[in-house]
């Protein structure tokens, strides 16, 4: 297996001090970026309304990584599923990714509602959303899915 | 800075074997994992359309990552953006990262439709599409990403 280094270019600062499963909508978050090149690399990005924040789910301990397919959210009801047809923390490489509304840039720091990380998460990148790059054709999910996320967004 | 090592989770086999800027919209993809887990690891992922692949750009070297803003793809008619105002390649952790539709899956390899990445490129994740997970409200680009993106997918 290749093996690649990354770093964590800022950290995420807001109000969810330990992970949870739902209620993620309200939450607003500020990203800082952590390097001196920080500010120009965020040249031009209050020109798009939403971003893709990818980040690392630190708190993960490689023993709970998932290797093998398993309910979502360890919830029956749902059918057991690999840890690529779902979205669950306890992956491989441990990253996250979820695209969030810009609010405001100031310097080197941005504020954005709808992450869906702890205070503290690392920020390993940031892509500004470009509807050429939205799922093109219908979207078809399964129902426990659909389920799942009944309530995370409130 | 916080350092965190990443592993390859499989690779890209495709008719791309050199990095292009555009027409990627017809180009099927295999994306082969390489564990002995990865069978069970793709369970259920066939009840989704579309994922989203998130690779390395293994071949951009350290001595070409953007750190300062500069006009995206050289083109002097685009302002000067950062680099997290854009989605180039010379990115700091070189993640990339595309939504693709699902053509089919058998065992280990997935067949997909829409990766803009090349032969032999490392997949590091891959996640479901819910519609749950897509931006909420309009999305807000520049006019420079739209006329970048003109013949992107063609």
């Amino acid at each position: 297996m290749n093996k690649f280094t990354i770093s964590s270019i800022g950290a995420v600062h807001n109000a969810r001090k330990t992970p949870e499963d739902d209620y993620w909508g309200d939450v607003i978050s500020e990203i800082k970026l952590n390097n001196e090149w920080s500010m120009s690399s965020l040249d031009g990005i209050e020109s798009f309304s939403h971003l893709e924040i990818l980040f690392l789910f630190h708190l993960v301990t490689n023993d709970i990584i998932q290797y093998s397919s398993r309910h979502p959210r360890n919830n029956e009801a749902y059918p057991k599923v690999g840890i690529f047809a779902q979205r669950g923390k306890n992956r491989p490489n441990k990253i996250g990714l979820t695209v969030v509304e810009l609010i405001k840039r100031e310097d080197n720091c941005l504020t954005v509602r709808g992450l869906d990380a702890i205070d503290g998460t690392p920020i390993i990148d940031i892509k500004p959303v470009m509807n050429e790059f939205l799922p093109k054709g219908e979207i078809i999910q399964p129902q426990w899915a659909t389920d799942l996320m009944a309530i995370y967004w409130e």
